[in-house]
């Protein structure tokens, strides 16, 4: 890699790169500057025909028909228990076409399935879309030389078909870094390469740096992860993400009637922030043991250590009585225990004067 | 690794060795003595309930009321269209109990997509079992000593549940080599190391060596690979499989209709064997064009050079009219042309008198 990734994890059947420098150098050029990942491994489901509105709304747990073309929203797919199974960003290209950005996991052959099952009139493909992502507070000052203002100042979440040296793009307002940021979907995957310096060169100027997810602004910013933090074991509501579940409509959608058996009966655990003091924790501290007056309460499955806090964050799913803000939990180390106070999501800053 | 695995692939999110020392020292270990391989990355989805029979069968293009428990069959599932997106070996461990254990595609989701969607009382499920193939002529020798000749001698496509030191296993005469061999399908996964320590101890006075998915002695024997060979735009009538589509029972299954109807119409092209002159090509020469006149006619799909049959061997979809053994082709490489020789497959070494 002449841009020097380090080193990469697996992603969707692909290789992602996944440090270029360090995880620190990254988080301080993302939260200055602007950086550059290539999550090409971010894979799209495409959706595409007559029943193409119909069948995204009942992949998807939001309502679908509140977005319009040019639009992105945050969604959950789930399975016919209410697990959750992909965490994408839906993106109607048109009323009849909608791509799922995915997270890592196979929507593909799922939503195939669902669509040849129910005899719908749909194409559910894989498209030639490679997504790089600009982030950083400066995104915008790279996005604007590239691709004019008004790409640049299009609101959170919209996104605009266009076109570069006459390669065939998408740019949206969107990302996974807790920061400004856009998304540069590639339709044309070969243009990869082409792109990728492209890009650079425009940014040099502005002093943009190759990096890829980072999971120190993530975790402050109260991003999730795929396989990560949410499985298939996991709920929309047990994320705290009820408002994202499409209760009040008359559109099915699948896991629908599970997560409305959940929702009245009440759910018995729920992801909560946990900051833990001592000194930084370094990596492969998810899966701590979390226990509240020495009883195991839940496991960690996120944490690192923020400069910016000058603490430990992490996330775990905990019963809901140790998820109210303020609740003392102890975080089992090698080393010993750790205090950790539970506190809602995103982190919020406790530096920042009012 | 301990074993000095030196390159890896992804396969079902999964790092897969792919060599220890080279391919050729593998196969001459795998073609004369006794080879284990870590396919830990082959994954089974477990189907089990009142439903279990018929969602396997719905899944499934071969007509699986003929397996007893205690018996295997390569099957294919088909997505409606008819394109393959596996071709798992199926175990079938009870009347109510099954494993598909995958080649490198995402069945799982496929098939809870479809239980789910057609209100079967089924589950479906990625249980914890982690196969490794002990494959070679001298297999039987250590599989007999570490599990007793009633394991040894059973049938090809048979197994036998069973435990090593109290620890759960199948053990089936399968294998994914061409060669005589077993697959070892562990039921704990933390019990990897020990297992692999365990069978290479006792195959010390065998010879035995670790190997990988040998590509030179599965081409010889005409053995598939998915995601190489095929996926979802080739059907089984295609790579000349129709023995194992079951038109003629009553049973529907996914892509029966869309397969009967290209079997009445006929099928365009199919896969042959080509047996390609010259000097050993080297590896990457897969995708290379296929001519028939000056005129291209398909694509390579495999190709590796066979230092038995001093020739090198390969796949293609071509034409009928190409497929017939003996049909002369052409071969594109990048050093020029290579007559190649139509011939079926599994290839016929020609060394051998009658």
């Amino acid at each position: 890699m002449p841009a020097g990734a380090q080193t990469f994890t697996v992603y969707n059947h692909m290789l992602l790169p996944m440090r270029y420098t360090s995880s620190l150098d990254e988080y301080e050029a993302l939260i200055t500057g602007v950086t550059i990942w290539d999550v090409g491994a971010e894979r799209q489901v495409e959706i595409q025909g007559p029943d193409a509105a119909a069948l995204t709304q009942y992949l998807c747990t939001r309502d679908v028909s509140r977005i319009r073309p040019g639009q992105a929203c945050y969604t959950f797919v789930c399975n016919h228990a209410g697990g959750i199974l992909n965490d994408p960003v839906l993106l109607k290209l048109a009323e009849d076409h909608y791509w799922l950005s995915l997270a890592d996991s196979d929507v593909l052959l799922w939503a195939q399935a669902i669509a040849a099952e129910r005899g719908m009139d749909v194409a559910v493909r894989e498209p030639d879309v490679s997504p790089l992502q600009v982030q950083g507070p400066k995104s915008g000052d790279l996005i604007g030389d590239v691709f004019g203002p008004d790409t640049r100042d299009q609101k959170y979440y919209n996104f605009v078909e266009t076109e570069l040296d006459g390669v065939p793009m998408v740019v949206a307002r969107t990302g996974w870094s807790g920061e400004f940021g856009y998304e540069v979907f590639l339709r044309d995957g070969p243009k990869g390469t082409w792109l990728w310096d492209r890009l650079f060169a425009a940014g040099e100027s502005h002093g943009v740096k190759p990096a890829s997810p980072n999971q120190i602004r993530r975790i402050e910013g109260g991003i999730l992860s795929y396989g990560t933090d949410m499985d298939q074991t996991v709920t929309p509501l047990e994320l705290g993400f009820g408002r994202f579940v499409q209760f009040d409509g008359a559109e099915d959608f699948v896991g629908k009637a599970a997560l409305l058996t959940q929702a009245a009966r009440g759910i018995d655990r729920r992801l909560t922030g946990i900051r833990i003091g001592g000194d930084p924790v370094l990596s492969n501290s998810a899966h701590m043991d979390v226990q509240l007056d020495g009883r195991s309460v839940a496991r960690l499955t996120s944490m690192v250590y923020s400069p910016r806090f000058d603490a430990n964050l992490g996330f775990a799913f905990v019963e809901l009585g140790c998820a109210a803000p303020g609740c003392e939990l102890e975080i089992i180390t090698s080393n010993g225990g750790l205090l950790g106070i539970a506190e809602a999501i995103p982190f919020v800053e406790p530096t920042k004067s009012i």
